[in-house]
């Protein structure tokens, strides 16, 4: 049922922390690393200096850090960390959520967190339990809220953010209640803002909402019964064809937010796993003929562009990115994509080879494709984003997307900060993020 | 055309103030008169001190007064004074726009004036252009909008705070278009509040986010082309069927603004028709043995609560209401509505000789009523609030309304700040609102 999403989210954000699995502790606390490398990495983006201005210049009682130096108030906080870490669009993903979860769920926990003096671990806790529920929610907005225009990564990640804040506040049953029924009427987020400043900034919103409707309940705001499932709540209003069915049922014996994908190439998500089955045969550009990819039809309206004209177009051609690993180009790190790079001649060549066609029997997490050497040969890999990745792959990868967009030396403070969260606070992760 | 409307928002925000109609100024200044004299009647309900607490404990810099006392930056100070003002629900209504305009818009106009300094009488103009331009989207987003579960009063609203500040500061074209695209993804607000704390908020958020998003468009944040009618934009995403006639065209010659309406009861707007049709025939209770009521059939599911048991279901019975006039009650102070007078005995007799019938041919502005006398005689009587009131017939409704609710010397200091407005700063305003 519907409505039993309300029910739900209360009993997630006050569910004991003994119910939480290790493993999925464990992806919470790769995020938690991940979503500060792409923090740290974003603090300089025009847009984060623009939010970052904004709330220093309103001022206030510092008691939450801002990526990129300051303090501000936690609500200030969420809005400025949550646009910082989406500037680049090179945080995590979860795909049956439709969304970003960490961007809009852990600047929520962590400067609420930091106000109250809270360890880091219980970030790495009330995050989780936020992000289980905005991938929950999301799924039951389904995919006719995203197609209708809605951002899922600020919509659902608005209550995801209040259940985190919720966690740590300690609310009541009643009080949880409100805040999530309050968050209702507060939660937006356009897709029409894509390729736009307006994209992180809905990731921002969403973290400061959460933040704001669970101090409000917990000084006594009230709200309706049920404004997430409720007449005319927030479902009503927003999904056309929501999700009766949506997996509520496995709570919390499962996890869905383990399913989570790091991003570990600074270019759309879409091209990943193109990236990866290239990179498997490990064959080097000259003695490529041609590249013949199929992937889901989707994607061909998100990240086929053939003929790049800046570095951020290429970041959305299949035909481009395909070249730049058959020339060795590093795909992980941000710099490289200027905008010189649509220019190169090198790589135009390259690209000339590469065919992209639709294939509607592959989920839209796989590639397939087939290598034409020069020599006559035909080489099929196909990879899927879908497949679990062995922990110490992940931990591989994300170290080196670190040392690629920070450098060794912040990305190994900020590793060993992560490793041994057991003996830090909260306080001492804002302190890294503001670079002190 | 519905992608027009972002031009003519953008062409309102910066039309020459020698545009602006004396009348619509005058009917402006009202407006400002009377949310005045609702914020300060609401400054302490609990919603209100609700959120005034929370915007306080963050601090900041103190450029805004709040209403009821206390300074903050000016986001803050419009969500305090947007919520503080509408929680009565006393405040303005445009039947047209379906909301209140002033409850969103004066607040963002206001605290964003009172933070540079500027007039008075240049906060009456720049909440004239936003109540202008949230009248015209609110139609433009058209009752379908409100039927499926969206607050214009808060929605709309939240572009028309947007236009206000806008003007207020100074904002080039390219600049209002950012602001405007910008607040499409932050506008939000569900009936599903009404009846809760949630309503007022709706008020808040509208203002703080027409503060927010004038405010980064000018330190330069870059937002879509248009967020408001263009693909997956605002009305796309959240209006089934937007007027694409909405009458935009007679702008900047006609103010729709001008058909706002006051309350001069504290009670459900629905039933003020029939309020003024029962006050015009001045008869004593006692003379009357029936009273035969139609009103439009929309408001019999609102407010025709047979046998209310509190105060505010009072507010919302058309036959408490008119045994209330018949017993010369002052319908228009707040304090009148406490939980005894839905016990009172008297009342329920006089209440118990009212009937009320649904008449589709009645707009919702009307009340049509036969009144049948002890000896027999029959008095038909009908009113509508549609039909312009003189000026001085509103001044005096203003007027009697603040000294119900305020008292005589408050009510007269306010009503002598407005009336010499253009001797005014926007912080006199402030300093009046803050009780200094």
């Amino acid at each position: 049922m519907i409505s039993d999403g309300m029910e739900k989210l209360i009993a997630l954000a006050r569910l004991p922390g003994a119910s939480l699995p290790d493993s999925a502790r464990q992806i919470a606390r790769f995020s938690l690393f991940d979503w500060m490398v792409v923090g740290c990495a974003g603090r300089d983006q025009p847009v984060a200096r623009i939010i970052r201005e904004y709330v220093a210049a309103e001022g206030g009682n510092g008691v939450a850090s801002l990526i990129g130096g300051g303090m501000a108030p936690a609500r200030g906080a969420a809005l400025v960390n949550g646009t910082a870490s989406h500037a680049l669009d090179y945080d995590d993903t979860h795909f049956g959520h439709v969304g970003h979860p960490s961007v809009a769920i852990m600047p929520a926990a962590l400067a609420v967190a930091e106000e109250i003096d809270a360890s880091a671990a219980a970030v790495v806790d009330a995050f989780l339990l936020g992000a289980e529920a905005s991938v929950r929610l999301g799924m039951t907005l389904g995919r006719g809220h995203y197609e209708r225009g809605f951002h899922q990564t600020a919509t659902a990640g608005a209550f995801g953010a209040t259940v985190a804040v919720a966690r740590l506040l300690d609310l009541g049953e009643a009080e949880t209640r409100n805040a999530l029924s309050l968050v209702a009427t507060r939660a937006s987020g356009l897709k029409s803002q894509f390729g736009t400043m307006g994209k992180p900034f809905n990731a921002g919103i969403a973290a400061s909402n959460g933040v704001e409707a669970a101090n409000l309940a917990k000084r006594g705001f009230i709200s309706c019964d049920d404004g997430i499932g409720g007449p005319q709540g927030f479902i009503a209003t927003h999904a056309d064809a929501p999700d009766p069915h949506a997996p509520w049922t496995d709570l919390p014996n499962r996890f869905l937010f383990e399913d989570v994908k790091y991003k570990f190439h600074a270019c759309c998500h879409g091209t990943h796993a193109m990236i990866e089955a290239l990179r498997s045969v490990a064959i080097d550009g000259k003695s490529v003929k041609a590249v013949h990819l199929r992937v889901n039809p989707r994607w061909l309206k998100v990240c086929d562009i053939k003929a790049p004209r800046t570095g951020l177009e290429v970041k959305f051609s299949y035909a481009w990115l395909a070249a730049m690993v058959l020339a060795g180009a590093d795909t992980a790190a941000d710099r490289t994509y200027g905008d010189a790079l649509a220019a190169d001649p090198n790589l135009a060549a390259l690209a000339a080879r590469v065919t992209v066609a639709g294939d509607a029997s592959l989920s839209d997490t796989a590639t397939a494709l087939e290598l034409v050497t020069t020599d006559g040969r035909s080489i099929r890999v196909a990879h899927d984003l879908a497949a679990p990745l062995p922990t110490e792959a992940i931990a591989r990868g994300l170290r080196a997307k670190a040392d690629a967009l920070l450098g060794g030396e912040e990305a190994g403070r900020l590793w060993a900060l992560v490793a041994a969260i057991g003996r830090h606070s909260a306080r001492e992760i804002g302190a890294a993020l503001r670079g002190s």
